[in-house]
């Protein structure tokens, strides 16, 4: 058994990965630290738990936490680049579902984070916790950064688009709508997220620039490699859970002919989380509700020389816990599968 | 034109009042404070005031209160009790949302909301703002303390039964199972009203003791003149705007050939806000959205000797806001449905 | 491996119990029926269960159910009574999530179905599926009738407080108010349960009699062995899933001076999905969320002569598919717990 | 007072033309038809209105339609293109809220709507109701089919772009990913719209071809004097009303140093219920809630070479009745504004 910590277990990812660790049957959970909590059952918290977790949170002090085989930084931006190289000198292997370890460059991380990067040589190791692409490197990481939850949609749909160099499309001109419910703002007590401010609402925000964005150009331009452009304008829905992101992209005469719909279907034929669905589809964020899967169609609409991308997750699970507890199972040798064999909720 | 003024603008009753002030022919909002966001126009902290309102926020300093007519305190509990003398001695009549001047006993106060009350004189005069029971008292009022939310519905389902000290059901063991929507909770950064919490979700709360039961029980005694025992078991709906009071009262053998379908009815037959619906209907919080009505509605389920009174009430309006202006128009002798008029928004 | 046979898979209780068969261990699901759908595989309808159920619809007479061990039927009323016999004599344990074999009385069956029953005979063999008071019974059962949404919470919470005759309370005057998110209704296309109608909404309905007070009623009065009078309320919350109700109940001078925490957590002691929460809780529907628990919390404000009790569950698992689950597993000797073994999903 | 008739006064559109003409100064509705609910007084069907409307449903022949000045079709397609000449020839003015009167093209009508169309002599004289555009043509109008929900919101934003054969932007590739609330479909029993299927939940439909596609190209192509290439990909959004179209442009080198936020202020300085936001802004669709405005912000992210301009409106106001009622106002001479002084309901 994996044993596993936990630190800052009391946001949206940490009882998520709360959630999906406590039925893993290759790992358990050993410490989930929260100063502010010290002391407290973690079943308090979040009842949903009762029963499936017996300990409480204690102070990263009292947690032992190089006693773990991986550690998971459920924390803000900022904790993890602080907290890695003691725990990684020890042998603990770390995944970070912050942003500290996405960014490869350090100048882009100050500029977007408005933080000063700490530790810029781990940033050299560190692997970028993106499954479909990284596997292999995933596997002999000791430190990953993981995907944050709008990169992992966008890039799972434009990658069968860019990969290796593909000049199908206009590199040049992307453009990701994304939606997302209001777990992705975490759970912090903010007037924007409320429900009486939230809910019944539509509204974009972040289109000035948005954190995600230079993820994501740095995922795609590393697919691709050659310079991508792409516009991204998330917004924001009243629903708790889901991210559908729609993709745009410009045929370019070399893709007038491809046949999408297998390119996509072949690409991902293999991968474990990856459901491309028949043409034609429109998938909902409820099909995923709950599990580690991403849904992708395909669309050409009147044939002509748009290719429109819908992409659907979960943000708490393909977008960060779960996506981090197959990064975990990859990195232990364990079964990709194990602990996310979860069916969707539905209704 | 009555030139109001109000302090505490940026909440939701403070939006609300700027939202039913902006129309009102006899009133004009002459000064809106708030010490955080000085400046700042009002239209852009909420942009569906653009076009309605051209004030900016000022500080309680610049704002000039003592030339208003009348000041709504639209505050946090304690704010208005520390400076509602001093508008007084200058002639302003003064108008309170929150609960400073709603409990008669100060002892009471203190229990319930944790702070001294420091003007106990003030509390002597202050009238309890509710309508449908000292209208006439409020017509003479310098002070109002506005009667809260849940107490509103509560009060106007039990009135018909208890006035006048009947006897028609036993006043020792009232019910009152109530719902609200989350702006009831106001517009402050807390983690329990996220929608990501709060949305697709139900739950009871305060149930060993709410601040509200005291001021409702306090009203009901007030009317009864003896004695009133009463459970109140508030309650979270996932909805913006809205309360629902499920109310239980046991009949005494008195009380069995009363017909309360017509007690209801010619009891608020003449009250301009208060609607007694059909015999068997079941009212909607989303039938008085954003208007100044109560729908009540009278069963007997079964002929037995159980009545259940269903009252809904937009909290915003008739709970809140809307009962502030029905209040203000009754105190300057203006039209009681002056800016009230308003037609519920459904769906 | 049991083979299972669902009729009428295409609603919300057909649905969720694809979604816990699916992961069932010891169980397949081996037809599923639709006239309307046959031929459709069931992942067409219900891209959640793509990856988890291969089969498609098929008409009742191309689904060979005679060769399955069990049947559900996930249908209107009146359907698991033309069909149950021919099943019976088959050999075919049959478990009903609808209301044909939960009323012990035909002439109350007809009264609130507006359908006379068709085989009363089967009435009195049927056994109720309500595991924690009939589990012996129903492991020698051929026949199921499940208990219904509201039924299994309201029966739940009074239980400990009425069985065995005990005179704690005052059985005559019993209160439910309880609440439901609209999957209640059914997958059915209706007016009052689209989103435009009961979203951002809160009403109470069936004032005057619901078809679920009859069978409350019943089984207080199997478990208290004398007359039980209640009175039910329920209403329609703007949420998908959850049940909450708040039971009133007054004590007699013979419970004033029991400990009803510990009455509560004694008889629940050993129930695998009944949580008795600490004193003091209010526990939220979404902390059973997709699960099988219900969990209930005590509460005697101010210490007087009123209990209230709350108890939440899932209505499409505890109080419907789950619970048929559970029961299977009880007709079948399986592990009781066997499928069911979910983390409630929160957020 | 302008007699208005309202044939089909049961769906969104029709309640929510009764909410703003009850309060309409210049008109009065003296007919609602129903064929279904002839005799029941409209506010049984719509508390909401109770105390606004006196009168009932009546049948289409017991209405006399022919003595009103106007009559509105908030019907489904097809009701109005039977039954316009008939009261046109007797002198009634026609405003159709539904489709049979915006494809000029009765080929592209029946190919969307699968009807032919039945009197494609009018279509000649009727006007598109969409004042922004048209101000003049309505204003001497007999017959209006008013403009849709998404093309008002979709034209609002590419007007100023396009208006005059500009060369600004690039009319062949233009964007509109539009997001729209449920009662967008109507008060009608259906599956995919129940709380139950539609809350909670985010997708895309209509990518192959929707109905409004036709009707906005229309649009565009009229006021840009050139042919106009567009990909219109709507969404369904869990909240009630709102529309929020993202609208995608690439710029042209003639247009790169044109001020579009100056443009915009320009285009719809005098629009009563256009509000062009401040640089930078992010409209949300609550801040129109129930109002007849639409607000628009001009983005151009990185000061690149693609424009996102960000629409919202209220689909059954400014998106339907309450443009239908500016258009009324207009062919009447009655101020444009009169019956829609309403503030938005915020929160």
């Amino acid at each position: 058994m994996i044993k596993v910590g936990i630190v800052g277990g009391t946001g949206y990812t940490g009882v998520e990965l709360l959630r999906l660790l406590s039925r893993h049957e290759g790992a358990k959970v050993t410490a989930v630290t929260s100063r502010k909590e010290a002391g407290m059952p973690v079943a308090d918290m979040y009842p949903s738990l009762r029963g499936w977790i017996d300990i409480s949170f204690s102070t990263p002090e009292d947690a032992n936490l190089k006693e773990c085989d991986v550690v998971f930084f459920a924390t803000p931006h900022g904790v993890a680049m602080a907290q890695a190289r003691e725990l990684l000198d020890a042998g603990v292997k770390v995944i970070d579902l912050a942003a500290d370890f996405r960014l490869k460059d350090p100048v882009e991380f100050q500029k977007w984070y408005a933080m000063e990067h700490s530790c810029t040589d781990l940033l050299t190791e560190a692997v970028y916790g993106f499954p479909e692409v990284n596997r292999e490197a995933i596997k002999q990481a000791r430190l990953v950064g993981m995907a944050g939850c709008y990169p992992t949609s966008v890039q799972l749909g434009f990658l069968p688009l860019l990969e290796g160099g593909k000049q199908w499309i206009d590199a040049s001109t992307l453009i990701a709508d994304c939606k997302s419910g209001v777990s992705g703002a975490g759970r912090k007590a903010e007037v924007h997220t409320l429900l009486a401010e939230a809910g019944d609402n539509f509204k974009a925000y972040g289109v000035k620039g948005h954190r995600h964005l230079p993820e994501i150009t740095q995922g795609l331009v590393a697919v691709h490699g050659k310079p991508v452009g792409l516009t991204f304008v998330p917004h924001l829905v009243p629903m708790i859970r889901g991210i559908h992101s729609t993709l745009y992209a410009r045929i370019l005469p070399e893709g007038r002919d491809v046949d999408y719909q297998k390119v996509f279907e072949e690409r991902f034929a293999h991968e474990p989380f990856v459901d491309v669905m028949p043409a034609g589809s429109t998938p909902e964020t409820r099909s995923v509700r709950g599990s580690n899967i991403a849904r992708i169609a395909v669309h050409r609409p009147g044939n002509g020389d748009l290719l429109v991308i819908l992409v659907v997750e979960d943000n708490l699970v393909k977008g960060a816990s779960g996506q981090a507890v197959q990064v975990m199972n990859l990195m232990f040798g364990l079964p990709e599968r194990q602990g996310l064999d979860i069916v969707p909720l539905l209704p």
